[in-house]
């Protein structure tokens, strides 16, 4: 019997005016993307960068929960003044934003009462119905408001909190891929490689990418698929096309 | 007299599988951005990454373009099938797509006749009427199509070719920033920095970003302004109002 094949997709969208100003170099995208492939089967369709402007953050928000079935929001759920992701969210589907109560006894615990000062409450402050994602390393959780995720933008404690986003999660068909490493330049192959992703489209995502190393140029032909099967038949087809032997590379 | 602020700004579009999958991590978002600031005085407002689909790089080099004064794409510009950033953006703008003389000069002298085959050829099409961004490492060029730069994905070679970009560029206001590195938590001075940042609204933009290092926490408060003497003004009432004396450390 054929498995039919689940796809389930989602966008992330980082919100920081440290990220697009260059000032801080984002590590989240590449680590939550392929933590949801590898965990979830679930594909990330779309990244976007927005500053701290809280009409930006709504107008994002609002078309990316629309087109995608989760958005990961990274950054803005702090203590300080720019740190405005709930109450934009909380604005963008028209939801209350107050205290929430297991969130507020979370931060009341882990500071004590006597410290538990306006910032670190605002911690607690959500769009109304939130359910939380809890915060292993620095107590402060994490939300999920509609299809919406969101996480700390430091990498360290979101790295800490994503399994805890699993239970929201419906999972997808797994995208599984190969790489073929070959000596070669890509104009090289890059007819015959036209050749068979029009024979896969589809079925299989077949991507060539140059690199350069230890002075000699080569060609990573990336193939992507939810069928390992299909994946192996591909490579096959490649190498017998090519002419060429695949070299053992270590991962980029 | 007072100098007027000239706000140029620009999106980056990154178009890649391989980004958004979690394969390659992005390198080229900081770069561009940090260059566009200190080269130019343009500021990036937003990023997007998206897949290798045709469709999906039309729709958002339409929206991006009218968005802003500049749009940056990197990625999909080289001899294979999954290049198709030069057709999408002719299809974007309505713009036939075409050999562009100089560019299949410049490849064909780079190649020479007999090895200029059909995947080297494709780097020299383009959207009609696009000016070439000239590129000293690989010979095949990037292009400007109105207000829409494109420039290959590998970063070695992006960077090679930025200078190139300069002429097509309108200068703006160059934004100077300052950190301000305090071994202090972010939620002990949000409110003092939730004050200043409300005095100096639209004039000084005030960050403030946690950092564990040493063992130790900190908070680095970063302001982002176009004046250098508003940003010495809002350091020193800072520092007044936390009542914590600056901590120098390396650069992030």
């Amino acid at each position: 019997m054929k498995k039919k094949t689940k796809k389930v997709n989602a966008a992330i969208l980082i919100i920081g005016n440290e990220i697009l100003s260059g000032r801080t170099q984002d590590k989240n995208i590449a680590f939550i993307s392929n933590w949801l492939n590898s965990n979830c089967g679930i594909i990330v369709n779309e990244v976007r960068i927005i500053p701290d402007v809280e009409k930006t953050i709504v107008i994002n928000v609002r078309s990316l929960s629309k087109k995608f079935n989760y958005v990961f929001t990274t950054g803005g759920i702090g203590p300080t003044h720019d740190d405005i992701t709930a109450q934009s969210i909380a604005k963008a589907f028209d939801l209350k934003y107050n205290y929430h109560k297991e969130a507020y006894k979370i931060l009341e615990n882990y500071y004590g009462k006597k410290k538990f000062n306006d910032g670190r409450k605002k911690m607690a402050k959500m769009p109304n119905g939130s359910k939380l994602i809890y915060n292993p390393s620095s107590a402060a959780p994490g939300f999920k408001t509609r299809n919406v995720l969101s996480l700390p933008g430091v990498p360290s404690i979101l790295k800490s909190m994503i399994e805890n986003c699993k239970k929201y999660l419906i999972k997808g068909s797994k995208v599984h891929s190969r790489s073929i490493n070959l000596f070669t330049v890509e104009s090289n192959i890059s007819k015959k490689l036209g050749v068979i992703q029009k024979k896969y489209k589809k079925i299989v995502d077949v991507g060539s990418y140059p690199f350069f190393r230890l002075g000699k140029i080569g060609v990573s032909i990336v193939t992507r698929s939810t069928s390992k099967i299909k994946l192996k038949q591909v490579e096959r087809e490649i190498l017998k096309v090519v002419k060429l032997k695949k070299i053992k590379i270590l991962k980029i």
